[in-house]
């Protein structure tokens, strides 16, 4: 193909999947859910299963299944695991499948499973998900997951700073309004991520519910090369080796 | 009521009109159409009725109306003006009741209107409005037309250059991640607006259509004072005088 389109989506309610059936999309949702899935795959999980309903996640747990779940930033009272990336440590889910229901993530990443490739992006693994996405030859898709389907500034940075890599090589161009944004917010914002997040709405959320722990965690760069991605409806932990 | 409430919306798809009934709703789509009815207010027109519809235009135009009408940049045949700003000159428009069909302008026009006021915003007027909104007592909603449902930055600086104005006043606050968002990009962009716009998809469009010519008038401040603003489906001049 030609030059590669490099397009970004800022809430789930704009991502019409049929545009992007030959993209390789990456779902972003860095606070916290994508940051979860990237730390589990580097401690060992052996697959995880997305689910989007808290009843669907009830019943793996009585089939005893290793159940991550919860709604707005609380775990719920029948689940093993919160979504803070703290909570997937290696003695909790090496070798393990866990199930993980979350308020946004796991509708998001269903929704975008008709794409070319499915990859979850963070910090957490920008530089070796950018390596992989340049070894291929598709147009790509910056999904972010959004909060209640709202524009959020953490997911966007995140974006920006994964297209500053794409479209620093030759093969990629853009001409959307969304990716440029997203660029001119992370070149704002990567001097000082921790202060620009600090002024964040998410953030506010996360601290009042005593969650917001993480946040440093979550804005590391390359705490891992592994590059989970979705087939057939289970996240797996290296597309590398798919 | 204590402080107000500062929002910004920047896709049809994301707004949800029972969030704001409550609130003044200022549609912000500069390039062009909330530009052009700024200018035709300044230059005298009498009222104007946004149509959504190509055929409801035509009827309109049967029944004698001027009728200004485009899709996608281009004006329709049976029309009389299109959507530049430049076509709703005095000699055009003055003591004139015009129908006005564009491609996202009207539409949105009519989605906003159950708020508590539905005013016209632009850089041509955004003086007047701020001083106006800032006289009134209700949260605010920034409210960006969007092409074709999508993000576009145009309209994200106008309403970043808005934001400003309201949050230096001790009235306003806002915890909307686009409205940061906004704010970021304004602040990047007003030192060389005219270049930050350059590199607009929605520029590139315009080009390819010959129709860009306006867009220097359409980043000019303080053309006019008038607040066109929508009740009971009909655009009038002057929301200071209603």
């Amino acid at each position: 193909m030609g030059k590669r389109e490099l397009e970004t989506c800022f809430s789930p309610l704009l991502f019409d999947p049929e545009l992007h059936a030959d993209s390789i999309v990456v779902i972003i949702d860095i606070l916290r859910a994508t940051s979860s899935i990237c730390t589990a795959f580097e401690n060992g999980v052996l697959s995880m299963i997305p689910v989007a309903g808290v009843e669907e996640a009830k019943e793996y747990k009585k089939r005893g299944f290793l159940v991550a779940a919860e709604r707005d930033g609380i775990i719920l009272d029948f689940a093993d695991l919160g979504n803070s990336p703290f909570n997937f440590s290696r003695e909790n889910v090496e070798g393990k499948t866990v199930v993980y229901s979350t308020t946004n993530g796991t509708g998001i990443i269903k929704m975008a499973s008709s794409a070319a490739a499915t990859v979850i992006g963070s910090f957490l693994n920008i530089s070796a998900l950018a390596e992989w996405i340049i070894s291929q030859d598709n147009n790509v898709m910056l999904f972010c997951a959004g909060w209640k389907n709202r524009f959020n500034l953490e997911d966007t940075i995140c974006e920006g700073a994964l297209a500053e890599r794409l479209l620093d090589s030759p093969l990629y161009s853009t001409i959307c309004d969304s990716t440029l944004a997203a660029l001119d917010l992370w070149t704002l914002a990567k001097a000082d991520l921790r202060g620009f997040i600090d002024k964040v709405a998410h953030r506010n959320r996360l601290k009042k519910n005593g969650l917001d722990d993480c946040i440093d965690f979550c804005l590391t760069s390359d705490f891992t090369r592994k590059i989970p991605f979705i087939k057939n409806g289970i996240l797996r932990g290296d597309i590398f080796n798919s």
